[in-house]
């Protein structure tokens, strides 16, 4: 098959399609012929060689895609072949096969197009394990997400808004603005303009955002906890700010907030599968009825990798981007 | 009646017993005769200025108390003139009498002396709010206690031991270890002579604290996260090391870990009778099967309360420092 490999860390061009051997699918492990993939961050960082692939994992980035399962390892249950399906990988997804174990496969929601499931699988955990399962967001509460129109935004508006949260978001142009609120966001901050603390606790009387979902991580550290209301919860899923911020301990204390930090990729099968079947639960009728949709900026071909990775290191782009096998 | 009032912020001196008016019992609330109050280190900074009675609370010192109800308000059911009791307060333990909302009132355990319960209420319910209902220590975990000798730390070891986890414990002196290690701490670490990351790797097989239970904030925070095992959790109490400290977000992500920081006397009252109700139901068995105890280390006269703090201000002390009423 083909494979985006990566010879030498670096910019873009690093990413060469190139012919690799296939992938055979273990005990547990369901193989997938791929329709898309889906760029995330974490890819280019993993192209920069900041990020390697944990133990057993494919060597070829992506993290999610799209596609019909063409064979079964053993022990697969409750999948056949010919199912198509989109998946959470813990690498390969930029390639034409991959092997996915099968408590990370999850069906093609009702209504939306093969290709633009591969947009699902990361946003979806994502948010759904950090918003959800740890910082449990309640109806009426307030949520506050940084980066609004990027395709963990995107996703965490519509299930914030499905599940009865009031939500609020930074971007950083109008138009991006102006998607998150045909998506529901309720409160528009633009963070080239204006201070989101200041702005958070104006739309909610002094209060403060019950949850915060925050992908810069040391920038908005001490931000973040004045934004938060008492009884808040930070949850952080990047570091596009830096890794090392002060904190305010007092500030934290005195609103018996709480921090957390994780990421999808190096958690241990088990936990993957629980928080794929937690989503399969939860998130897939809301896909299934259209209520929640997945948001596609554009579609590359797979073998264009890189010219996908330049669009999203230039943050023009609102909602994921697809690679598209050939 | 007689209480400990503070005229002017300062030393242990600012402490003057005098004269003041009894407290008249509001709705939902039972005033308490007081046969003994305990000493917390928000007394002293209440003492030096630097933490003020929240609205609504009673001026004079004193989180905890145990004694006998006199009256009872409109509104108040299950609680009857007489009875032993024990409670947690927003302030005004250090007084002959105080009034108190009946939520954060418990009976005295059974075979605990109706002094000695005076040293129950704070710590049960910081150790059981921070510990099991925030960071959900669960049997066979580690919790790393620093301060194993105070009054939170010999009932943090108790309790954790009493619902099978393992106890790892910091403190100054030998003689402190050997009384943590005689309530149950597992793994003894001295901070002035051991660096408690190292230890409490080598005490885990290289993992790691699952919970961490920390009074020192800022100074260890940076050594906490190190201390903490993938999927750790940080309960700080309290700041004796400081108020901000340097966060390193990415060790944090990469243990996929948490941070949470509270007190107990902001929280409103709903807050306060869920966590009593709560301790009453879990923690009170172990103490009435005398299976968990409090560990009182002297009582002075509470006239003299000036001299208690100076004792608690030493550290010399192992457990709690009651204030006996006359």
């Amino acid at each position: 098959m083909h494979a985006i490999t990566i010879p030498e860390p670096g910019g873009p061009e690093a990413l060469v399609w190139d012919e690799v051997p296939d992938p055979v699918p273990g005990e547990g492990e369901a193989l997938v012929e791929v329709v898309a993939g889906a760029v995330n961050r974490a890819d280019i960082l993993q192209r920069q060689g900041f990020y390697d692939p944990p133990a057993g994992a494919s060597p070829y980035p992506g993290l999610e895609c799209s596609g019909r399962i063409t064979a079964l390892g053993q022990g697969v249950s409750g999948w056949s072949v010919g199912d198509e399906v989109c998946a959470l990988l813990s690498g390969g997804g930029y390639a034409e096969k991959v092997a996915v174990p099968a408590g990370q496969l999850l069906p093609v929601p009702k209504g939306v197009d093969l290709r633009q499931a591969a947009a699902l699988p990361e946003v979806v955990c994502t948010v759904w394990s950090n918003v959800f399962m740890v910082a449990h967001l309640r109806p009426g509460e307030t949520l506050l997400v940084h980066g609004g129109s990027s395709g963990i935004g995107t996703m965490a508006i519509q299930l914030a808004k499905a599940v009865g949260a009031r939500v609020a978001v930074t971007a950083g142009t109008r138009e991006k603005l102006e998607r998150c609120a045909a998506l529901g966001a309720d409160v528009l901050i633009n963070y080239r303009e204006q201070d989101f603390v200041a702005e958070i606790r104006q739309a909610t009387d002094g209060a403060g955002a019950d949850v915060i979902l925050d992908n810069m991580g040391a920038k908005y550290l001490d931000r973040n906890v004045q934004a938060l209301a008492v009884n808040g919860r930070l949850a952080i899923i990047g570091m596009q700010g830096g890794i090392k911020g002060e904190l305010n301990i007092a500030a934290l204390l005195n609103k018996r907030a709480a921090i957390s930090a994780t990421s999808l990729r190096a958690r241990p099968l088990g936990e993957k599968a629980a928080i794929v079947a937690a989503v399969r639960e939860h998130v897939w009728p809301l896909l299934d009825a259209g209520h929640v949709r997945p948001v596609v900026d554009r579609e590359l071909p797979m073998s264009e990798a890189g010219a996908a990775h330049r669009v999203v290191e230039e943050s023009g782009h609102i909602g994921k981007v697809l690679l598209v096998a050939p």
